[in-house]
């Protein structure tokens, strides 16, 4: 059943220590953020970069799954001794740890019996009662239980497969967004745009990035709604602004 | 007082809408977490993202200041509505949230009195107590107060700025990583890994990530520890297991 409804949220919980060391750039928040709100109207308003540690696992799963519609994990359903996110969440569901039967099917076929070792049997471990979230690019599938959805660390892998995870979720009102480019410093606006955001505050987010481009210095508002109509107005009253003060605007 | 003690720890909590949304790509939690690592011994163990929200702020700033020995923040500090962090870590503590005098001296200087409008005195505003960070890319400080560090969301800034944090902080001893890089797949020595791992795991940690280079599958296996004699027996039982299996090593 799915139904549209207003407000659909997310968390997104990376599992990992290179991240949080530092040593691998992470690349999946933005790009399962913005599938989320592209495809699905759902917006992501958390996310927690945690340890491969059990303990820290379960109590974010526990948090996170309460508190938000969906919760996302990328990280840690690999072959080897730091991938413990299914076991974690088993633990943190009180539902067993066991061999998946479709999964297992899946992972033997394509290894072929003979090269069907431990570490690769591992990945068809998960909690008992999850649904697969199938795998294109190298076979071990993800994972859904409750309404928490774990997905690999591999940018391309995890890349390959989040279509798949549109069939389990609700969908929400898509947020609409439009941004305009500006040719100068935040605090030759902020007053002004203060009062439009106050205007508009219940149907319209109004943010301010500077950046710098062509050698110049300059402004992104970026506008956001579910609404396109307050968009469009947002949109006018910020293009009056814009002409009022003389501003340059960048044409992308 | 700057002792070198053993363990000191810190969370990252990244504050802003953009990235969120998936609209801008984070490269502050990688870059402050190296320079932690390397330049302070000290090791991010949560990283948070959240929304442009006053209440959201309060919330985590109380819970991650009690749990980890610093907090550093990124973003929300230029002149804009959005830009609601000092006055929201001010609440958290309970602290007024006023003009630092000599911030307020450092941003009329250099914006000269003329043009020391509303939006530019606001970043001069800070949580009573505060002390600076100075900023020697675009003059509006950045501030700790207790042991929250607060920095601009804009890396090239951000980099430019994170020296002068050192002076606050206690330094913990440093934390050595040595990397092999080995042309196979992770299942091929997850089990023999994962008993090294076993025998270590007082001293070291291991992690294991595939990557893909030279059109070749392969696994960074990274190890990290305080002690280097600890490393260098992990990386020697390594070595052994790679020899054993003859797989290739990829030199760097």
């Amino acid at each position: 059943m799915r139904k549209k409804i207003k407000k659909i949220n997310a968390a997104i919980l990376i599992i990992g220590n290179e991240i949080l060391s530092g040593r691998t750039q992470d690349k999946n928040v933005a790009f399962i953020s913005n599938w989320l709100n592209l495809k699905c109207g759902i917006s992501v308003k958390e996310v927690r970069i945690i340890p491969d540690n059990e303990k820290t696992i379960i109590e974010n799963i526990l948090i996170l799954s309460k508190k938000f519609n969906y919760v996302f994990t990328t990280g840690g359903i690999g072959p080897t001794h730091d991938d413990i996110t299914a076991k974690s969440i088993s633990k943190a569901f009180k539902v067993k740890y066991d061999y998946h039967k479709e999964a297992y099917i899946i992972l033997e076929k394509y290894y072929s019996k003979a090269k069907f070792n431990d570490g690769r049997k591992k990945m068809a471990k998960m909690p008992k009662g999850a649904k697969l979230i199938y795998n294109p690019s190298s076979a071990a599938p993800g994972f859904m239980i409750r309404n928490v959805l774990s997905l690999p660390g591999v940018p391309s892998i995890l890349n390959s497969m989040i279509e798949n995870c549109k069939k389990y979720l609700i969908k929400g009102l898509k947020i609409h967004s439009k941004t305009i480019n500006i040719f100068t410093v935040e605090s030759n606006i902020s007053k002004q745009l203060s009062l439009i955001q106050k205007k508009y505050r219940k149907f319209v987010d109004i943010g301010s990035y500077p950046f710098f481009r062509l050698g110049k210095i300059g402004v992104s508002i970026v506008s956001r709604s579910t609404s396109i109509i307050k968009l469009k107005q947002v949109n006018i009253e910020l293009m009056k602004l814009v002409k009022l003060k003389k501003i340059k605007v960048l044409k992308i």
